[in-house]
């Protein structure tokens, strides 16, 4: 049996482009091709995410380059099909597989998935996983919230951002999206619940945001770096807190995103680099009390849903170019119980 | 009676210079010119600091500008000749008297001077005062140290880099010095105890900072900005905590200092922006250790002192350019006590 997988055909330059992936065919591993630990899956919804650029350009923290012709990686929401001790046929579990339809894992690393009544079983790759956890933890670990702070969260429609602006407003805190492009402003605030959002792609974006703050802004999420997260610094109120998990502006080859010192001195802010995977230990929180809120309907996820693997590279670009609306999905195969 | 003052003449522009500032005579306030809850003083000591060069400049937060022809503020420690009650003539009080022989101040903004014996009196402006007050809250509330932790200090002999350096190693950690010039590295492991220490103005001394600091800088305090501050980030231990509190090379006019925040993630790194102002609540802790550890001779303080008002100005210019060594007092008058 063959099966399609996305591999790496030439090393992104700036923005990614559709010609970098290459979309290939191979046998797909068996039965057979399972030993002792292992467990043959197949990839229903792949997850389509941002720090995949830097492990395409060879430069993130503890992820292997990928080798020209290499699988592209990245986590799925994926059907058991041959089972470890410890798992069943027809399971659902997150696991990173790659971009392909087939694959074999280590039962150890597979997380069983199981959502509340009314959440899709993607939310695993999103609100409810990584991105979710990441928003968790910038929030409940680093921002030290008080009802009434103003926080400021950028990309905040995307999986990271919208958790993170929720979890806010839902303690009581003023919240500001700072998004591109007028769609996601629109969204930000009748989809998601911000207080106010702001176009960064806007010229007066920063006088925008002051007039949103009037206050000066609490605590602050950055997915973006580079100008925003120059721009909103300069906004910090006294006792901020500043949050750095991501630096989409790097990672498509823009310039070293940096941080003016001044104001960090001036308003005497704490600012907290954030990993996911140090944040482990929340996990069983996190999953609690998110699922519970998703299932309540007090939190929203948004998806932005593709058909297909060969989907996958254009899904990729648009995300990387923030053209994408919600966490980006590629189902790549239905399993016979959903159809 | 006429008194000598030193007034601001021009602007500084870049490194300050002696044209910037002028010796003038006016008539001295006397005993006639206390009203009720004030006090005359004859200032002994003064004090000169780098947050000066900001004030002069307009920009210091939370000071007043001060105008063309307008008195240099700076404190001393000056001796009580008109008293308030609750004071005694004198007494010794350390107070914000501006650069001149004698001052009224109001006695609710004097602080008393009690020395340690051997600890000389003008420690209250340096390793005993705002100054060791700044590198005591930096490493106790922000740079969680454990022993065997790496700390590197910037300005490392001046009176806050030397406080915190020595701090760090009485608390069990290995120290690195980063200082201007060969004098101040010779000082910085033979004086004051670092472990190790590196000439800032050396081509290669990020790669020997390197080399000084095998695994990481776990706690960096930041009296420097521009390069110094980039070339340490860059050098950070997973979980590294980083202190601004002083930014020498901004307030000389240099570009505004950065941050790369690429470190500061990958790193996971903690960030904390420090202003002295809010950690008086630490003072009376502050002064019992210090004093303690500077008579039972475990720290050491090293001052430079220059004789008569009329040389503060050049005192001064020689701080800005970081050609001082120690903390920088200005002898404006003796008791007759010490005579």
């Amino acid at each position: 049996v063959l099966q399609q997988r996305v591999v790496l055909a030439r090393i992104p330059r700036g923005f990614v482009a559709e010609e970098d992936l290459r979309l290939a065919e191979e046998a797909a591993p068996g039965p057979g091709d399972v030993v002792d630990g292992e467990m043959l899956v197949r990839v229903l919804d792949l997850s389509i995410d941002p720090y995949l650029r830097g492990v395409l350009a060879g430069r993130h923290l503890g992820s292997a380059a990928v080798p020209l012709g290499g699988l592209v990686p990245g986590r799925s929401i994926a059907e058991v099909v041959v089972p470890s001790s410890g798992h069943a046929v027809g399971e659902l579990v997150c696991v990173e597989t790659g971009w392909q339809e087939w694959a074999i894992v280590r039962a150890a690393d597979a997380q069983r998935v199981s959502m509340p009544e009314g959440v899709p079983r993607s939310a695993a790759l999103g609100v409810l996983g990584m991105p979710g956890l990441t928003a968790y933890a910038a929030v409940t670990r680093f921002m030290a919230l008080t009802p009434g702070d103003t926080v400021v969260v950028s990309a905040a429609t995307g999986p990271v951002g919208s958790t993170a602006g929720q979890l806010a407003r839902l303690a009581g805190c003023l919240t500001v999206a700072v998004v591109g492009g007028p769609e996601k402003a629109r969204l930000a605030t009748e989809y998601f619940g911000y207080a106010a959002s702001v176009d960064r792609r806007a010229p007066d974006w920063v006088d925008r945001l002051a007039a949103a703050c009037p206050d000066g802004v609490d605590a602050y999420l950055d997915n973006a770096g580079g100008e925003v997260l120059r721009g909103v610094v300069a906004q910090l109120a006294y006792g901020a807190r500043v949050v750095l998990c991501g630096l989409m502006d790097q990672y498509n080859d823009g310039p070293p995103s940096v941080l003016p010192a001044t104001p960090l001195i001036g308003r005497r802010a704490t600012l907290h680099g954030l990993v996911v995977y140090d944040h482990e230990d929340l996990r069983p929180r996190f999953t609690a009390r998110v699922a519970t809120l998703l299932r309540d309907g007090r939190m929203r996820l948004l998806e932005e849903r593709h058909a297909g693997l060969a989907a996958a590279p254009g899904a990729f670009c648009r995300l990387m170019r923030g053209e994408n609306v919600g966490k980006v999905i590629v189902e790549v195969a239905s399993r016979d119980a959903d159809t």
